[in-house]
């Protein structure tokens, strides 16, 4: 990509230019990309070369420096400003949107946060602390407080007027109407103004229905209405109505990445907040103790394969097969559990639809357990010359194909109508299941047939 | 949530007057929908009101059902037309943007589509033909090509009075410059128009270096560009840079959407274009393969697990716990697995510091083995009052999990120097090794220490 290639050269010159300690070039070369760029440059940077780089630059342009911080994400941007002092840093976060600079601020060491609230501007520190005032992931604290508003008793004319008066507001494709104590009651965009006369009273042409975000709604739910609206921007309101801050189609951007990172990430037991370069002790810390659970679940089903260790000592060509009954369902079993977790998530699949979810699941696991039951038959028959052996295999498979398809579509469906976040907790449930009935019905049937089964061995 | 409260009312009432054959209470009903809010409704209704609903409203508000079967997405939006005569159908998709024309038109059968294509407008389908010439998946194919562009000549008043003068465009909060050939030369906004006196030049006030995508870029770089630079709309050129089409933020999301289910179901062998209600033969179809290759893997397996038949025979204890070490090995893999290859989608992750990222995960996984490996051994010697049986599970889970550590930074990190998405055959790589290594690590050790085992048992 054309992309990647410049900001590969960028980071060559970058580099080159640290090692011979060219701080002139540098600065020319940096203070010359988007903030977005200098991002992704700082990201692939060592640890000390990042830090360098934006020390060179930070001197002479505090706004671009802070604007790549803000696009580096709050976790790595504020590591990389927790070198510096409590002074310094209240006063660039002042150069950044409030919603940004709160981002940050939170991400930093408590001590250091609390300190650069108090060095930073009353007026500032007084709107970034309202904003962490609110719930992590709620609309209140992904909104830009600054939010411009025209009231509705202008014209047009004066409309055009105080936007010509405001040249620094950030975001002014729609224009949101509000009355004299700040109700939110309309929205017009720039584009109206210009195809009436003047004189029109603003109340005339502003839309009064529109869509807002109350300050405490999901964020998820934010992200999910400026989707299916195709809105560029969203107004939040406080309980009473009133105009509190904006939040752009940007930052759902974030949000909707966040989430979708988020229904991975559970999918595979991981927390939603580890990243690539999460330190070593702090991941080992957050998965171990799903792997932990995992540990319990894999002892239930070796307890399983334990109620028949008296056929496995007269079978033991029943150790080598009986792992594939198991892995063939889990593999079935999280094709089932994905298909329907995001089904789930983009709203597709509901209650409503469940049983026709069910039953196409059902028929797919059953389809592919005849076909891959019937293959592994052959190779065995083939292999180790016992048809019996083989039809027992394909038996179990098909069997343990139901069962995953059956638990992977009713266990996230089920958690879901308990309000718990189906891919949560689904994948551990489903191999749990598919070990379990899988170790069960080979093992069983290998019992139940065992006279026939010894002898060509 | 309200919305959701709000739609499954409209939903109640839908179900009912369709029941009652209420059809002018209906088609009120309905009438007063968003599009996005009717194609909700429209997804959870069963096939059979689904197309009651549809017919009743495609009769009087053409436009409105058509906006409502773009939102549904192309393969529902497809299945839900193809009932209707072609003529219908080509009407009909002349009330909606090319770009969704194409690609609801894309999904319909083959015979079906070119019969459409046949009876539209010579204009429009040429349009939409167009679109379909270029290949899936790139900036052409999701651009719309019908884009307002001013030309450079033009005087900032001069600009306005077109703008005046084009009421139905779309997106206007970008105004492209183009010069006489549709060369995009720049940009400005609607609100820097405003700012400035109406005898300016429009040359004097754009901005020359503009973002734009080629029209064969990668669908998911272009979401990249315009998520990066945090752009509202990307405009589309050829490769002559003229100006061909514009791509709004909505779509991006789209894509971005469709890119993280597409990396959610490749990470568990299902191809990225099944939806929770694809029918059950094509998710048949779909799935078989994947599992094919798992069951080829699964009998890998199974050979290591034939070259220990032997110990087995002596000692079938090891039966029940030589799958404990195959299946933590494969959730500490897929953990690392997911971390990585999202850490790669998210840009975060690259060659450069990959080193650091297998560092880390290596660290995790041995930290993990430990614990885990540790607390197994005890659990084992509790049971079966045997140590040395325990201390082999637990150093084989130690071995398994450095492999899966190993295994999951590492191959994805290499597909992606291959040029093959990482997310693709990773998870059957990664448990491959998992399967392997766990069954050898355990029985090897098993058969090493045998004599230690035998006799307590």
């Amino acid at each position: 990509m054309a992309a990647q290639r410049r900001i590969d050269l960028v980071l060559d010159s970058v580099r080159r230019l640290l090692r011979i300690g060219a701080t002139a070039n540098l600065l020319n070369l940096l203070q010359k990309q988007h903030p977005a760029d200098l991002a992704q440059v700082f990201g692939e940077l060592t640890d000390r070369d990042r830090e360098a780089a934006f020390s060179v630059l930070v001197e002479r342009h505090g706004r671009l420096a802070m604007e790549a911080v803000s696009e580096l994400g709050p976790e790595a941007g504020a590591a990389l400003l927790s070198t510096r002092s409590a002074e310094d840093i209240a006063k660039l976060v002042q150069e950044i949107p409030s919603d940004d600079a709160a981002a940050l601020i939170d991400y930093l060491p408590d001590e250091l946060s609390t300190a650069v609230l108090d060095l930073m501007r009353p007026r500032e520190s007084g709107v970034v602390e309202n904003l962490l005032e609110y719930d992590e992931k709620t609309a209140g604290r992904i909104m830009n407080p600054t939010v411009f508003a025209l009231s509705e008793d202008l014209t047009v004319g004066e409309a055009i007027t105080e936007l010509q008066n405001h040249r620094d507001i950030e975001m002014v494709f729609y224009l949101y109407v509000v009355d004299e104590r700040r109700h939110l009651v309309g929205v017009t965009s720039l584009r109206r103004l210009l195809l009436v006369s003047p004189e029109t009273p603003l109340k005339r042409i502003m839309v009064a229905d529109l869509i807002s975000a109350r300050v405490d709604m999901d964020q998820e739910e934010v992200a999910r209405q400026v989707a299916a609206y195709n809105l560029l921007a969203i107004p939040v309101v406080d309980e009473e109505n009133k105009l509190v801050g904006i939040i752009t189609v940007d930052d759902v951007i974030d949000v909707i990445k966040d989430e979708a990172t988020e229904d991975i990430y559970r999918l595979a037991g991981v927390s939603g907040d580890e990243r690539a370069f999460t330190p070593p002790m702090e991941s080992l810390h957050k998965r171990l103790p799903w792997l932990g659970v995992n540990l319990v679940t894999a002892f239930l089903a070796a307890g399983v394969v334990a109620l028949f260790e008296g056929t496995i000592d007269a079978l033991p060509v029943l150790a080598i097969f009986m792992p594939i009954v198991a892995g063939m369902g889990g593999n079935a079993g999280t094709q089932t559990l994905t298909v329907v977790v995001r089904g789930i998530a983009l709203g597709e699949l509901t209650w409503g639809n469940a049983r026709k979810a069910l039953f196409k699941e059902i028929v797919v696991g059953v389809g592919n357990g005849v076909f891959l039951g019937v293959a592994a038959a052959l190779v065995v028959w083939a292999t180790r010359g016992n048809p019996t052996l083989g039809i027992i295999l394909g038996l179990a498979m098909i069997v343990n194909l139901f069962v995953a398809a059956a638990a992977g579509t009713l266990i996230p469906l089920g958690l879901r109508a308990a309000n718990v976040d189906p891919a949560l907790a689904s994948s551990v449930f489903i191999t749990t299941m598919t070990d379990v009935f899988g170790f069960f019905s080979f093992l069983g049937l290998a019992s139940l047939f065992s006279r026939y089964l010894a002898a060509p061995i």
